[in-house]
């Protein structure tokens, strides 16, 4: 662990120069419109920069949040796994972003990646990493998520040839609708309480994951923005992104823990899509593209078509 | 309290014409639009039939359910007053209904009345009752909630000379949302665990709640519906939609537990509003008829205008 004040300025560092490239890629698909800023300070200590872009012609929504915060007192429900830190006081910085695209053929996504310090009596702080960055398509196009999956593979790769499948699977179990019994998308890397290998490392990897965000999510969008659509995947589009409110509003502990524990709302419930539809009983007509989404919402190995086809060709 | 079948019978025999009444009234303002059933069972035990009417004139939606459930084991959540009884075998037996109207002018409702009896050890059945009413306006015309507050008294009036006054302070805290600092709309009734009196008169509380809704509802339909709107309202209607969404899946104590006991998620969710907006960092325009809804959105004495409108007359 480095000097207890620089490694903060340098975790700061790289998050607000990330929200930059972030929000300039995006904004690089964009004709004319831009980001919004508003810069925001919290009484208890800390603030943060809230960006948000709104009907663009390729996204219809894109938040993207840098937050630096500290506290006196940590939550208990902050420290499920350590409950012997409630009580102490805390600092936390992150980049989160959601982008809820306008053409129902352009995934939604998520990013975030966070650092949490909290106090220890008589010894060094106890620190730890989190984020993860996953994909929510309307219409399911196995391109775009074997593309998604080998970036996050990619990203996880020097850092051990286990975690990639682990944090893989913690993606799946994290943005899992119970009461629906389906996945929120089709997943990609969750990971939390990270401080194996050391600070350096962790925060190598924090890096990691930021910067390989904006490699699977680009291309993505470029591939699919002028695929035309009509009221009908609009609809559709507006239908599945109730879910994206359900997941968030019912179990999404980040949100959760940010408006029981006072944080900014209109920062937090930013990740809410800007038009929704709620339809009681919908059920897509059988065998239609809408219906193939059920296919996708549920734990599946995006990489093993690829490796078999790789041993195929090689064969 | 009364022979250990019958009492559940005599309020499945009021419950499921109370629906049938309330879909009467419902369809009585609507040419053509018919509320559809869906009757479903429950594999533990129970099940109900759920009436929505969809995209009517009057109504966008309307979601009135009955439900006559039961389980061998009730969860911890759900006795929070009376945590000796988890584990026992449990009834429940409610109607429930949330109404959105298209009309921006026309107040959201939710009306929601239920009986509870759990099994305990050697000893009669452990039982209560609760429900309530409350309106949602997205412009509030004062004759409406006092209407709507004159006959929540007068529902409450032949139970004891405070009922109204807790039972409306109870709805205003209940129907709270904090992460916004105001009140989901005008309030109205709310009460639970209620036995007191005896099985009787708990009973024909419940009746009373359910009869009073109807009259309570309909004139405020009746004279709002035919008020002239455009996009602006109706933009309007469609962002504070966002949180009812905002309450019924953070807070609702009902929505939470159907979804964490695996109850039927389609009905539980038919109280989400058709459409909704979402938008980051919205303000309305100063001293706009938008703006001055945020006045009525924390508790208020809506009876006491009247009180003194009437002793002015008497004067």
């Amino acid at each position: 662990m480095p000097d207890s004040k620089s490694h903060l300025e340098a975790i700061e560092a790289y998050l607000t120069n990330l929200q930059d490239r972030i929000c300039g890629s995006i904004e690089s698909q964009e004709a004319n419109t831009r980001f919004r800023e508003d810069a925001w300070k919290r009484i208890e200590g800390g603030g943060g920069r809230t960006r948000v872009l709104n009907n663009g012609s390729v996204f219809e929504q894109a938040g993207v949040g840098f937050s630096r915060v500290s506290g006196n007192t940590l939550p208990p429900s902050a420290t499920q796994q350590r409950p012997e830190l409630a009580g102490r006081s805390w600092t936390a910085l992150g980049v989160s972003l959601v982008i809820h695209p306008l053409n129902p053929y352009v995934p939604t996504t998520h990013m975030n990646v966070r650092f949490f310090e909290a106090a220890a009596d008589g010894k060094d702080p106890v620190w730890w990493f989190g984020g993860g960055f996953d994909l929510t398509p309307f219409y399911v196009f196995e391109d775009d998520a074997e593309h998604w999956h080998a970036v996050a593979k990619e990203v996880c790769s020097k850092f051990g040839v286990d975690r990639y499948a682990r944090y893989k699977k913690w993606c799946d179990e994290y943005f899992y609708i119970k009461h629906r019994n389906e996945t929120r998308g089709v997943g990609g890397l969750f990971y939390d309480d990270l401080h194996e290998g050391g600070f350096e490392q962790c925060f190598e990897f924090m890096r990691a994951v930021g910067d390989g965000f904006i490699e699977a999510y680009l291309p993505i969008v470029e591939r699919r923005k002028s695929t035309p659509f009509g009221d009908r995947e609009r609809e559709f589009q507006l239908y599945r992104r109730g879910r994206y409110v359900e997941f968030n509003l019912v179990y999404d502990r980040g949100t959760l823990f940010g408006l029981q524990s006072g944080g900014r709302t209109e920062s937090i419930l930013m990740s809410l899509p800007p038009r929704v539809r709620f339809e009681y009983g919908y059920m897509p007509e059988p065998n239609s593209p809408e219906a193939r989404l059920s296919d996708y919402l549920k734990p599946r190995d995006w990489l093993a078509q690829n490796v078999s086809n790789r041993t195929q060709s090689h064969s």
